[in-house]
């Protein structure tokens, strides 16, 4: 993946108005000068400008295209290239793309132009996983997350956990110096400090993770009650609320029994379950304990109730909220409604509003959008957990009254798995996976 | 449709590594930088220059974009604009879209931008046409007739056509003038060549539709046989040796009787039909008078037979192309084989290159790649056809002997056909009607 030849790629997707080919390596703008004629060489025009003019096969004109040239180390990549703007027929962008490669290019790998953007040091491999993130993000929060990561807000943060830890590790690794003459750089009280800020830190990152998690896939919402609730039609009715907003987005799956749906900014996935009592029939049994698991995975939970029907309070874990729902006041209005209740009529839409404020409330954004790190890759997460448990060792040892160079090894650790998140410690592996998840052209 | 408003859309489909978002009209560029944070203000910057930035809401970044500037006349439009080329996400470039609006652009129409070009002369109607048809080309053939129109080819034909039909119409209008002198300047003789001639040319391009029409919307071929002559096992060979070709090709509807492939340049369509025998069946009968009528549409007919069977060569009409297939040569080869036929085994695929050869063969496309004019579209073969009518009346009257100015008059209308092409001669609902049919972004 460290090469510098010749790549190209459609950057867009098929069926718009125009195409845009992207190609990128050493030689790319005379690459491209081979198959273009317009008023000037794309060769000598100056960089980052726009030029008019034919793609050709010989004598056949193939479109009419703009070239927009960029020169190393001011782009994408960081090396010289050329964006193609064609008539967004499929069949121009293949026969675009064949006059490339037999002119010198290759077709690029899936993320193969982010990936030479992080080897060219662009941007940090955070930062490369948050733009594919940015162009997944369907929701405002999605968004908010993606673009504080591209931005470079992580990484500022991870590097200043690692800095602080660098001077521990600098310190200790000098006491190893002088160890014949035992003195001690480190204050160790400070050392102590130190170390469980940071690791209380990295483990607020790491619990960020649910929310970063929920906010990308979209926060489980579970929908829970006796058979006959209005389950069903209560998804139903919130989805006719909200469906515009969701039937926007591409490629938004659809289970059986999932319906996303964005409220105010985040996606939320409405899981209608199967109803919950006793029962002996085995395939009723089944659904249940899937409803159950569902409960367990979501972060919220809906309990639905009739007015003034006896029920059991739903246990839910510390993370997870739950939020009571009574149904059907368009037949009775309960004569008693407990602290927090939202009344509803699935049927009619009455309360519907409430109770969507109420399921948006559950989840505080605020941190995110003013920017606040939140993690959201499982790798990272990994990463990140790794990083405390070598730290809590490091904390252990030290309270032994280890030596620092033992002390000094599990710091090292530590700087190791932030390093993998950044990218400073990479392996190829490493960087296959992330990249091959791209998509072509980016 | 005539504004120079501000308007904006996505240029680009949903899904892809980036999205091109194109504004244009009166203070594009301005009402750009009011949401554009970079290195210049747009407005500042040279005309056909790209520059990097970040799209704000307030303090809040949307996202990291290339802004390239257009000055008017030297732009799609004719007028002033900017592309905003963004990651791709729906989100994003709904956020975008938005933020544009509240600053004072408007979403663009279907085919507004091309409306536009065409009313600032950037290109006659029947280029502007030829656009979508580009984008929609699904093959080199479509691609080379769509290419031909859009370079002006067609309407350079039409323009010596209307060139020489309005030089008569001058005369005679001359001629007019001089009325009370009883002089002729348009000596009948030439006068008639030059009607004759012409209307043979009107006539041989309204005659083209039915090869372009073939082009841009796949030929038809329909596979004609005895019942369990192997018609279906013969689609499905053709589609096992196409079907890579024609499956990269988005968009391609699926009957349960046709199917569409690329054979060397040019789509066609395949339709297996029932099989053809007499019965008393009412519904097998339906579907023989289907088969007949799909006869009747299809450009080329492929009659299957066994070997040596004995059958009724099919009557097609002068404009079609018959090609005989001798199926099943796997278990049988024929002792006499029929001038032209071609031998074939659909079961084991031998002799399939053959038969799609005689396909290939039976549609001529020399004349369309080297940029002659072919009619695809049904608009411009009825302005053709309405003329040929009009210059046919006017030879009439000549022959007639009468006068000048009766004359005048329907080469005039000749003309005002003609016009109706290019869109010399327009009114706002045949605009209307052309433009609708345009994607948003064009």
């Amino acid at each position: 993946m460290i090469g510098h030849d010749i790549i190209a790629a459609p950057a867009t997707a098929a069926g718009g108005a125009i195409a845009v080919i992207r190609v990128s390596g050493d030689g790319a703008v005379e690459c491209c000068d081979r198959i273009f004629r317009g008023g000037c060489k794309l060769s000598e025009a100056a960089p980052y400008t726009v030029h008019y003019g034919t793609i050709v096969d010989g004598e056949r004109i193939v479109d009419d295209v703009l070239a927009t040239v960029f020169r190393a180390p001011h782009s994408y990549t960081g090396e010289d290239g050329v964006e193609l703007s064609v008539h967004g027929s499929q069949y121009i962008v293949s026969e675009v793309l064949a006059l490339l490669l037999r002119n010198g290019a290759r077709m690029a790998a899936a993320g193969e132009f982010s990936a030479r953007a992080f080897l060219a040091g662009k941007m940090d491999l955070s930062q490369a996983e948050a733009v594919a993130d940015m162009i997944a993000a369907d929701s405002r929060a999605a968004h908010a997350l993606a673009s504080t990561q591209m931005r470079g807000g992580y990484s500022a943060k991870l590097g200043d956990l690692r800095e602080r830890l660098l001077k521990i590790a600098s310190l200790l690794e000098l006491e190893l110096d002088f160890s014949e003459e035992d003195v001690e750089f480190a204050d160790r009280e400070e050392l102590r400090r130190t170390m469980t800020e940071t690791a209380a830190e990295i483990e607020c990152l790491a619990a960020s993770f649910s929310l970063g998690n929920a906010i990308k896939e979209g926060v489980a919402v579970a929908i829970v009650g006796a058979p006959n609730a209005g389950k069903s039609t209560l998804l139903n009715r919130l989805l006719g609320e909200n469906r515009a907003m969701v039937s926007e987005i591409a490629g938004t799956t659809r289970d059986t029994i999932e319906e996303r749906m964005n409220i105010d900014g985040v996606v939320f996935r409405f899981i209608d379950t199967a109803g919950l009592r006793d029962t002996a029939d085995r395939l009723e049994a089944l659904g249940i304990e899937r409803t159950r698991r569902a409960i367990e995975r979501a972060k919220i939970v809906i309990q639905l109730v009739e007015p003034d029907a006896e029920y059991e309070p739903l246990k839910v874990a510390a993370e997870q909220r739950l939020v009571l729902a009574i149904n059907k006041i368009d037949i009775r209005r309960p004569a008693i409604v407990p602290d927090g209740a939202v009344l509803i009529s699935a049927q009619t839409g009455e309360g519907i509003d409430s109770l969507s404020a109420a399921v948006r409330a559950a989840v505080d954004t605020s941190e995110l959008y003013a920017g606040s790190v939140v993690v959201s890759s499982a790798r990272h997460r990994e990463a990140l957990e790794a990083a405390a448990a070598a730290l809590s060792r490091a904390a252990a040892a030290l309270d032994d009254g280890l030596p620092s160079d033992l002390l000094s090894e599990d710091i090292r650790e530590v700087l190791h798995h932030l390093g993998t998140i950044t990218g400073e410690i990479t392996t190829d592996e490493i960087l296959g996976n992330i990249f091959s998840k791209f998509c072509i052209g980016k």
